[in-house]
């Protein structure tokens, strides 16, 4: 966890230093720029992704697995594994294979996850736990979750069985975490980060990570690459975890105040709760804490995440991790590719914009 | 599918040809000799076992798990892996990590399973679901999956990890299978029979043919210990289903009629259903496909069973495949741990005693 960059004054982040900042222009496009960049791979990887969600034995798997995967998500994770191999050099295809693999992790806790919080839209539909029911949702799920085995191990490759393996098993740890913490009110950020870096950011670096080992580089480059896709899954979630109090609605695919109405303590919140009068923290703790909440909450919270800058200081860490990623890449060749990533990582955080 | 098998006259197969069943007393303890013949070996697995469902991030995980690992259940599927192993002449530790593999598996099965089916009690005990919610099971299931995953990937084998990724997938199809199928009464056993290989039978034949990887065995051996696996898992779940409607509640550690309640169309209730005369069908449809359940239809449902001679045949059936089972052993050395894998095949049919 990199303290430093969390406890540095974020003052000095904000619009005064313009030069810090990339233009809107380049960051609008950054993702469809890397996307041009991998496209025949990513196309490669959408037919492998098509063709191994289909069961033989229950059609009904790629009914519902269909519906979440080709329901327009962005596919950045697997992108971001094309790109980190193709950076490194590889020729090969198996990258293929593994950015198959990674959506396929990712598709299997999207499922999970909507059965576990109850979610009812996903990716700007109905979720398929609220179509098809938690049944369904878990089984497809678990399906989806061993294919991603079976992609990965046509590899032959042991190291990056084993790193995708222990990313699955720390993202569960961190959505178990996150069910036992999800209701407190701390005065620090640890366990909440200890969440956003196992359920999220552990499958951005496993993704990253495993594009440099594919390519068969040094210990040094695949650190780095794993320090990117971990920095960046960070900085992803911190922005996530903003816009769900302040992202327009159909641009996210789903509700703004979800996570309020479920109770969560994200780091708008726990910087609000920490910063608020005896009143405030009271508050808090009845719609967070004791999940008592009445009409009118939601706009109370905002108006006190506002007042605590909560929001805006959340979306500063954000870019406080996105500059550590953008500094991992500096050992990799100078290459369109290589500034694709580096934009795409600045509008990951532009998105809160 | 073993056609012959299942369509064999199921007559000859009863007391009257005493010769053909093993006695009583040799079934009784055939479990207890298998688990004594690999004593140290499931010493050290229990050991794995235990170490390895801990998280340091979420001590919920290890509480949870621990409920269900430590229930006693009979650790019968790794008990297999290690005398598949060991009958192989193996004489490393691998077989461990596969034997605590295989646990792992079947234990996060379970914990979906019981999610699915609502189940109430588990090993005698009231179930993780229960205890815990619906939502700490799915997501420690999918730890366990994980770690599954990462205990094999300890082994280096590919091969192992293939068999192993592919039964965890076919297993997951069998269950939505199951699920899209369960309350269907067809009049064939057909999707009834992929049903229990893929959600059953796929782990013990999984768990008996890595025993035979790891030992380095040739192709024929390893596909004669899949088939033993198999055939023994079919007979298992057909057993399992006739338990259903009479076993004994604290034997099983769950309670009777659960299929029933569920509106299962286990092989028992096809062979009545087929066998009926028109109220006698109408009496299935209504309970199993509309679910429209009465008080006292339970007892009106063991009636037609017996009348139906659906148990004992469905017995039956599970000793035709222990007799398969039972010759794909012959290949292998007449010792010990042969006649104790032979007589716990033969103990899993006498549950039904």
């Amino acid at each position: 966890m990199p303290e430093a960059a969390e406890s540095r004054d974020t003052n000095n982040m904000g619009p005064s230093q313009p030069e810090a900042q990339p233009s809107a222009a380049s960051q609008a496009g950054a993702y469809e720029r890397l996307r041009a960049l991998v496209a025949e791979d990513l196309e490669a990887v959408n037919g492998l992704i098509r063709s191994r969600m289909v069961s033989e034995q229950a059609p009904l798997i790629a009914e519902l697995a269909s519906h979440l995967i080709e329901a327009g998500g962005k596919r950045l994770r697997p992108i971001l594994t094309l790109a980190a191999a193709r950076l490194c050099g590889y020729e090969g295809a198996h990258h293929q294979l593994l950015a198959a693999t990674v959506e396929f992790i990712h598709t299997a806790t999207l499922l999970h996850d909507d059965v576990v919080d109850e979610s009812a839209r996903r990716r700007g539909k109905e979720s398929a736990n609220i179509l098809w029911g938690n049944k369904p949702s878990v089984l497809v799920g678990d399906f989806l979750f061993s294919r991603s085995f079976q992609l990965m191990v046509e590899t032959g490759s042991i190291r990056v069985l084993e790193i995708l393996s222990t990313a699955s098993a720390v993202i569960a740890e961190g959505e178990v975490l996150q069910l036992a913490s999800v209701n407190t009110l701390a005065d620090d950020d640890d366990i909440y980060m200890r969440v956003i870096r196992a359920k999220t950011a552990a499958l951005f670096e496993a993704a990253t990570q495993v594009g440099g080992v594919i390519a068969g580089v040094d210990p040094e480059a695949e650190a780095a690459l794993a320090q990117f896709g971990a920095e960046l899954g960070v900085a992803f979630q911190l922005v996530d975890d903003v816009l769900d109090y302040g992202g327009a609605d159909a641009r996210l695919g789903k509700s703004i105040g979800d996570d309020f109405r479920e109770g969560k303590a994200t780091l708008p919140v726990l910087l609000a709760y920490r910063k608020g009068d005896e009143p405030t923290r009271e508050f808090w703790r009845r719609v967070i804490v004791k999940r008592k909440q009445e009409e009118g909450d939601l706009e109370h919270a905002l108006v006190l995440l506002e007042q605590a800058d909560a929001l805006t200081e959340t979306a500063a860490r954000a870019r406080e991790h996105i500059a550590i990623a953008k500094r991992a890449l500096e050992r990799f060749p100078q290459t369109p590719l290589r500034q694709a990533l580096e934009d795409v990582s600045d509008f990951v955080v532009a998105r809160t914009l």
